[in-house]
Parts: structure tokens; sequence; C-alpha cells
């Protein structure tokens, strides 16, 4: 169970909201005091307000030649890295991902395993868990098309899963989509999920972006997300 | 295409193998000779006699309570890892595995992707190269048990893939198995291969090593092997 | 301000210090209750009962030439290093260190600033802080041998300087030498701090252990030490 | 000895620079084929064409609140990291900086040995060696002012101490200095040597660019450097 942020609106310098925030990513990599337990495991595992396993920072820019985003992953903490401390000062963009990630225990800590995923034009975070994701896994990775199973480095873990089974959902995985689309993709993602699950996304193609709020079953409670305009 | 080593016999100091030899896997490691090219890359991404992304020892011990081997990898190159220098002048073994990484263009590196690979009593190397892997990925992945599919971080690699396959073979994953089948296990899994491959596996349980030199088709040269007894 | 261990007894599997226990020195990794805070920071700087600065364990082992010990270090957190865990369930030892680091705000994350430091056939550890560092540094380094000032990767950390202030306070850094000669070169060591100090020191030849529990000035409560027999 | 680049003039992707020529400073962390051999290193020690120990690249930015650059290092070899890739593929600059590094045997490889170095408005690289420096270091640090001394992590490098030599020689560490002021901070910094060494330096404070191309004793060839305009 991790923390993620997104920003889209003016231009603004990364280090507003990674570096220098009472509660910026940064504080949430070691103080996230509404990191919600995952339900699923004994409380010995669950590394108290801990998201230190690993970060990614992602931000679309004017440079380059394509509609890619940026992504900056590490395997370290986010609160001692050097590289992160020096590029959030010196980079500008008007959409900004960051993460800081609570490995599932077991599961690898790997840059590649950092979020966000990107592919193409899309950028995908995810906090919170696919409920039973080993016992549905083959069930989900089965169902993808052969565009959407070669984009992510691994599907060992529920989000990079979620990511692949969203740009399944696209009528076109390189084609620009209108938002409507995306939310319908988002959509059909989450709903190959049944068991208890927590499932805050995020989604941009670099111009719309797309957030869920979601627990299953509704009897639980989701984890915090915030809003502001 | 990787370099890698083998031994078995009286107990000895890794630095024997991995350090000190003129052709030691370190040396390997910035100066391969006999690296076989990639067949199938244009030679702007061979690294030359590189093998640079990565690297992993394994061994067994009779310390501890259980059947498995030890593995230390890392994403750093075997010759500048103050780590790897320090374990080897100081760990002694009597079948011992070690392995340097050049990773096919595109393939993440990470301490996952590192050999040997390792699942209970088994350790598992690969120099070479499973042809069209691409294309029979989902076709190898579906021939899989349940158990054989969670055994790997991932399947994104050829060698990874192959030692699922490998245990998906066995008669048993958990029980101890005579040289006859594990041999007969490694046979099995090297026919799912068509196209052209390198396929230099090195497999061990604590007790049998087995070791394939293969090329397909049998026109090409296959990659180095060298044994002493 | 971090948190250490040191082991001499029969030989022991590193996991039952390492790995296994509820106080296990991973579990001091992301929950030390007993951390003390550093009294010259402000809070915010203070990351609370985390150690997710990097670690190391070192050991010294019957096998190899010499008689130095051996250390594994790394920049990422204990309680996800995947290589932590594999060494400690097969290498045994009787006489063994493991060290948690929480950086002081601004000191770099290296492998070489990870505890425990070696040199010949020593190995140091420290938990706390030379008050005013910065300021006697220079002092302190110029005191120093030629031979001691050279021990040590760099003078940047106080726990390094004083690594090399023992080693320089020894008769000769090459031969054996008895405890009490050990000792009087740690009481020489300690006395070059003056200001307000956190001096939990740990040193060992192999033979002996020398470890220290020191506040100053005595008005303050010195971080915790404990010691079992 | 390493292989750097500096470029100034019209912005321009990183890409075109780092990533995509021919010639390219990832080419030259694997085939460096003008890679100067360290004279005063037996041949077995020098890793042929290769500058694997780890890399960095560095920038002037219009955005962020001072006149600092901005860099982003990494211990692993450059060719197989996915975090320049994005990165140089989507930042653009007019006063670019970019280092492969091929440690000095028994020099640590972390991040903060990676160039180029930074302080304040200053970058600074080195492709060389300072001849003897094990010798001269002690006179070459007891030279700095304070200021100065407490600039870079680390003296152990001779790259480090030059950079702070040549900062020790600026009339103001942070007031802005004219291009001949920052010429003769570099020629009294290279004063400082004088056994065998090889001095390429590369300095800027984001206006100007001072590269220089030395060797001593001057019967020896230096190391290669290209100049374009």
């Amino acid at each position: 169970m991790c923390r993620l942020l997104a920003y889209v609106g003016d231009p603004i310098l990364l280090a507003h909201l990674v570096l220098w925030p009472d509660r910026s990513i940064i504080k949430q990599s070691y103080d996230a005091q509404e990191r919600k337990m995952n339900p699923s495991l004994p409380s010995h595992l669950c590394h108290g307000n801990l998201n230190g396993d690993g970060f990614g920072i992602g931000w679309y820019s004017q440079e380059g030649s394509d509609t890619s985003p940026c992504v900056f992953t590490s395997v370290t903490p986010a609160w001692n890295n050097d590289n992160l401390a020096r590029l959030s000062r010196k980079i500008t963009s008007q959409l900004i991902f960051a993460h800081v990630r609570a490995a599932y225990p077991g599961m690898p800590v790997s840059e590649q395993n950092c979020h966000p995923f990107m592919w193409g034009r899309y950028m995908w975070m995810h906090n919170g868990v696919v409920g039973g994701f080993s016992k549905i896994k083959r069930r989900i990775v089965a169902l993808l098309s052969d565009e959407a199973y070669n984009t992510v480095a691994s599907f060992h873990s529920d989000s990079a899963a979620s990511f692949a089974l969203f740009l399944h959902h696209l009528p076109s995985m390189t084609a620009p989509q209108s938002p409507d689309v995306l939310l319908q993709a988002m959509q059909e993602e989450m709903e190959a999920t049944s068991e208890t699950s927590l499932l805050n996304f995020v989604v941009s193609d670099g111009n719309t972006v797309i957030a869920t709020r979601y627990v299953s079953p509704d009897t639980e409670e989701p984890a915090s997300l915030y809003f502001a305009e």
C-alpha cells in the first residue's frame, strides 16, 4: 500500500510537490499517517507508515520528439535520494505523477517495479492491492491481446497487470483517445477483479488524468485519496 | 550472451574461481574473448566482449536448515563490486555457480534478472538465447503447471521461462530426484524451442550438475563451454 | 543514529540474529523503538524509528587465507534486501556484527559509508554522533599518521574518522594486539571529542569485542545498548 | 581514465549528445577507442576501452530558483541505465556535461564519486589522473580554506580534491566571477601537481566553460580531447 500524487495545472517546479511541502511525497515515504494496512496481511508484515521500497516520478514535457512522458525511478527510498532532490529542483511540468512504494511482502524491489509505469503516451500508478491476485493472475493475463501482453516488463505484480489490462481495453494502444474512452477502459479494467481489493489507480495520456478511489467489498473503507482544485 | 562457470569438487574458496585466476569470471565480465555474438542482433547492439549487466554467484552450503543454495546477485558489473570481492575471499563450497550477464537489448537489468536463479533446492544459469522467444513465450508459459508458473519473478526473459519449464517437467518440484530424472527434465525443457537458439544451461540440485552445450540449427557453432576434470 | 548488534559465542546462523528474532536487526531497520533522536537536529529531520539508509553485516570466518573479516553492505534498506535474507540463512559465524543506518541529514548514502567498516583484522561500528564534528574534523584528521589516514575511504563521516583515530592509537596497525591495548586505543580515540556526543562504538579484531556506551555531557541519557551473556 | 563531453550552444535535447550519435557518451562507456591507459598502472588493471564504473550528466536550466546546475549520477554503466535513456530524451539545455567513469583500481564506485561534481553554480569533470596523488593528498588538502574543504563529500579521489582546490582559488566561492578569474583559478589549481599527470578538466559556472588538455611531463601524449565549433 503506497502513497501517490498527481498534479495537473500551470507548470510548476517538481520540488513544490515532491520536496518542500509539509506533506510532500518524500514525507509520505517515511511518515504516511494515512497509509492503509493491507487487510490480507498479518500485522507484523505491515511496516507502519513506511513507503521505502523505491519510488518514481513522471511528468509530461514539451521537449523531445514524441508524446511519451519522462519517468525516473529508483530502488532506494525517496527520502535519501540525491538525484530526486536535484531533479525536482530543476524540472517543471504541467502534469506530474509521484509515487512512493510499499512493496507487498515477497514482491521484488526493482526499478522496473516502481511506479509510475509508462507505455507510449500513458503513465499509470496504483495504490492498493488486487485481492487474490495470485489466484486470478493467469486468467487476467490470458485475456490480454499480444500487444498489451508485451507492454510491461513483468506480470508478477497486480499493478503491472492492471496497467496491461487497461491498455488492452483501449480501442487502439497508439492512437489518441478521448477522455470518455479512457474512462471506459479504466472501468473495464476494474471489473476484472472480484475479491477484496483496494484500487486507487491514476492514469494519464498527457492531457486527461483519471483517478479512481475504490474498495471492494463496499463495506470496507477505501484508501484515502485527496482532491483539490 | 553471457559467460558462466560451475564447479563441483573439494570445497574451495570462491575467490579461486571468481577473483584470482587469469580467466576468472571477473575477467569474463570485461574481457570475454569467446563471447558469442547473438546472431539475431545487429552488430552495433553487441557490446563486444563485455558482460557488465549484473552478475550472480551461488553455492551450496552445509549451513542452514534447508537444502536451498545461497545466491548473491547485483546489478553492477562484477569487476567493481566490493561485496563480491569480500564474499569470495571468505566463503568456501563444494558446488559453485557464477554468471556474468550481457543483457539482451531492452531486457531490464535487475537483481531478479541476474543468474543464477534459484527455487527450492535448484540453481539455474543460462548462456545463450532462446530464438524467437517473444513469439513463443505465451505458448511456453501456457504449458506450465500453476506450481511452476509461480516460481519465477518474471517471465519476461527466456532464461527465467526455461527454468520454470525445467521445474514443470520434474515429477515433483519439492522431492529429491535422481540424476536421470533431472537429465530428462532438461531434455524436455529444451525441446520446447525450435528457432535458432543457443542453449548452454547449467542446473544443480546440490548433488548433480547438468550442463548443456547446444545450438539449433546444428549448422551453427554453439557458444563455447569448457570442461575439466 | 542507528542501531547495531554484535554477537560472540558458539557459531550461529546469521539469520538467528538478523532475520528471525522479534527484535532482529531487520525489525530495527523499520521500527527501532529506542532509537535516540539526535539532540542537535530539529525534530522534522529525525525520521522517527527508521534506520533505512543502508545497512551492513560483518563476520569472522575460518575460511580464507587472512585474518580479515567478511563484510556485506548495501544502500537499500535491510528489510527488503534479498541478498541479506539469502546470505543470513546460509552463513554461520562465532563473531558477528550487524548495523542499520540512519544517515545524518546531508551525509551521503553509499556502500562505503555503511557500517561495519573494516581494515585489516578490524571491524568497527558506531551508533551515535560526534558532536560538532564539522568543526573538529580537520583537527582530528591532522592527528592521524599517514598509515591511519589512508585506511578509510572518506573522512566525511564522524564514524569513519573515529575508526581511523582508533587505528592510529594502536601500537601497530598490523600486528595482533592484546585486549588491554585495544581498550586503551578506544579510550584514546574517545578523548578526541568534546562537545555533546553519543558514542556507542563496537570494535573487534576477531578475538576480542569492545563495546562502549557513552554520552557527553553526562547529564544526557546515552543511546540504549543491551548486553546479554 | 574516463571520457567526457561538454556542450554549449543552442538548447539541444540531451539525447543528441548522450544517446543517439555514433560516438555518443554511451558508446564511450563500452567502446572508448581512444581511452588512454593509465601509465602508472600494470596493464592487467586497465579494462581496455571500458568506462563502466558509473556515469553522470549535468546541465544548466532556466528552471528553479537558483543558479546551480542539475546533476544525475548512477553507479551502474551508462549503456544499460533506463533512467538516463528516459531523461535524455525529454530534457534540453544550452550547457551540458556528460561523463563516463573508469575508476582507478581501489577507488570506490558510488554516486558521490561520479562526475560531474557540483557545488553552488559550478560543475566539474576530470578525465585523467593526478600522479602520485596518495603522496601529495594531505599536502593539497591542507592548503584548502575551510569553506573549500567542506565542499566535497570525500577527498579520497584526485578529481574531488582538484575541484576543491579550484574553488579554493576563487576570490569568492559564491559571487559570480569573470571568465578570466575562472581561468586563473584553474591554472593555480593545476600548479599543485608535479608528477606524471593527465589533467583534462572541464569546469563551468553556467556561462563560461573552461576545458584543459594537459600532460606532465610534456614528453608524454595527453589524453585526447576534441573541440568543434
